[in-house]
């Protein structure tokens, strides 16, 4: 089976959920300038992770990159991974609407956290199907940024009851390791690049 | 006429749907875990209905892989079919928000009773257009799975208004059938195979 | 250019639209099947835009299958149809909610007329840069579909003041005709097809 | 790595963007035609920003034409174009429903100021991905128009305090220029399209 309908399927959901989560922002009802403050956390949660979907995008876009037949188990990590990053409209608005108070930020957490499990459940599926000489495992390499994330989503989600200001810096901070985008399935497969 | 657009606007219209379900998981006023009690029955309606969206769109893929040509009567036959699949938001959200009451849970079942059907139908409308070696039909075989569960839907629309706990474990139960993708086609196309 | 992203694009704005239209079914509050009442109207009149919104596609996926170069003036005739079609949702929901009551009733006629010439816009565009010996221009043929359309479109606005189920009876008449795909331009085409 | 999947989906986001910023036009209660009235700069505000969208679509589909390789710092500078393309539906909803007061129309030049910005960046970083001989650079020569919009938005930005109807004027002087699709591509890429 092709990839492209996995492609062009998660591309499509990935597109909804980064455009719907602008939604959260309310239009509000006055027309001065000071109507626009109580958006401002909403606005600064829906940076965050549209920077977030757009991490996921980049990465899931690079990861099939390395694939060439679909499994059945492909397509449903694939949209576990998907079920996961759809929470991320509820989870932003939440957070922004109550101003990044302790549960809701502890909630946008779990979510990352479940996406980063999702996102290395996909990626352990397709290195398996790839045998040992497989493309994605030479690409992912130690794969450090991976394997720290979720630890680091992890202690960002028990600190968010005691200084959720430190949950947001490290929310902050991975998506800025991961910003760079995985410049080493691009090495890797740089050579046999359509 | 190429079945590219057919399969693009179909990916478009069930990304859509699988996504704008989540917009019924309204985000609560308050800022504590319990503000999240009253969303556990929408949620968990949420994860049922993106399993069946997401079993729609793997046997779907599946079964236009074995289309070459398209017909007036099968892309008629698709927009059916979509347009029982745009109605999950809706019976989703009502099921959710009304805690798998009696109407709602059997509604819900008259949905998905109605869209197993459609599914049928352009499953029929393919294999008569592929003549009597249509790959499709040698691919669905008998088709149980398709022939059990409209009878099993019927059944817990019924059980609805007695006990929809009844209805809701046979929802599940169709959907675990389900999860297990089209092997069949598989096979039999594997030899063919792009 | 290639008319690849012309698809693509139009494709994921008539799946969106299509698919929008279903959030003007607003889940009721009840949880009793009377609940349901106030909505039938809503939902008899987004039948009947789903309806027209697959015909568009259908017959946008027949011309544009006889393109082979994309003008400028095409990209813009084309949103121009877009933009027709993206105002579905509004008139479709004014209508439904108000029981098909004789303004909101014309004022779907007119977008539907809006929308019907937008159509044959772009329609003689494509023709014009095909030259005379243009392929759709044969596929069209007389075009009594299309020119029938409009006329009927606006004898149903006018009638919408008088008996707005006449007009009602006009939209669905109009639908009936077009439900049959374009099979002129199927034949025309079949020859030289992908 | 392929440009397709970045066309896809932003494709995708501009597709959604374009359509959800008409759910600002809000289902009025009444059924007279009066019950619009409000609803026309919410209308009008809707035309501009539709027109405003189509043009980065159809600009955006000139660009990308003329790019073969995709690297991670044109991912980004597009993500980061499609954000702030995500906040017109946003700023088009609150400048319309306040009947374009001074402030929210200085607040939708503020995102028209940005998303040129970003256009601009996207652009800059094609072109120096292309060398000396890039075709990007050759095909918008002077830039006369990108170079021009953003000095007449921030001009429009600070007479929004002083008479909103000249930044209204503005805006949609700067949408009439920009209508002219790109020729400069179509004519430079012209030799060697598919």
């Amino acid at each position: 089976m092709g990839k492209n309908r996995v492609e062009a399927f998660s591309d499509g959901v990935i597109a909804i959920i980064i455009t719907i989560m602008v939604l959260e922002l309310k239009v509000p009802r006055g027309e001065s300038i000071q109507s626009l403050a109580p958006l401002i956390p909403v606005f600064l949660s829906y940076v965050l992770s549209f920077v977030y979907v757009g991490i996921y995008w980049n990465n899931h876009h690079h990861m099939l990159h390395t694939v060439h037949g679909v499994t059945g188990a492909m397509l449903w990590a694939n949209l576990h991974l998907l079920f996961w990053l759809s929470l991320f409209p509820f989870v932003t608005g939440w957070m922004g609407e109550n101003h990044f108070a302790p549960v809701p930020s502890a909630v946008y957490g779990v979510v990352l956290l479940m996406a980063a499990i999702a996102y290395r459940i996909l990626q352990q599926i397709i290195i398996a199907s790839q045998g040992h000489k497989s493309l994605l495992r030479k690409a992912v390499g130690s794969d450090w940024k991976g394997k720290l994330s979720p630890v680091v989503y992890f202690i960002a989600v028990i600190f968010a009851f005691w200084s959720h200001w430190i949950s947001q810096a490290l929310y902050v901070l991975v998506a800025l390791i991961w910003l760079v985008p995985d410049r080493r399935i691009e090495r890797v497969v740089g050579g046999e690049d359509t």
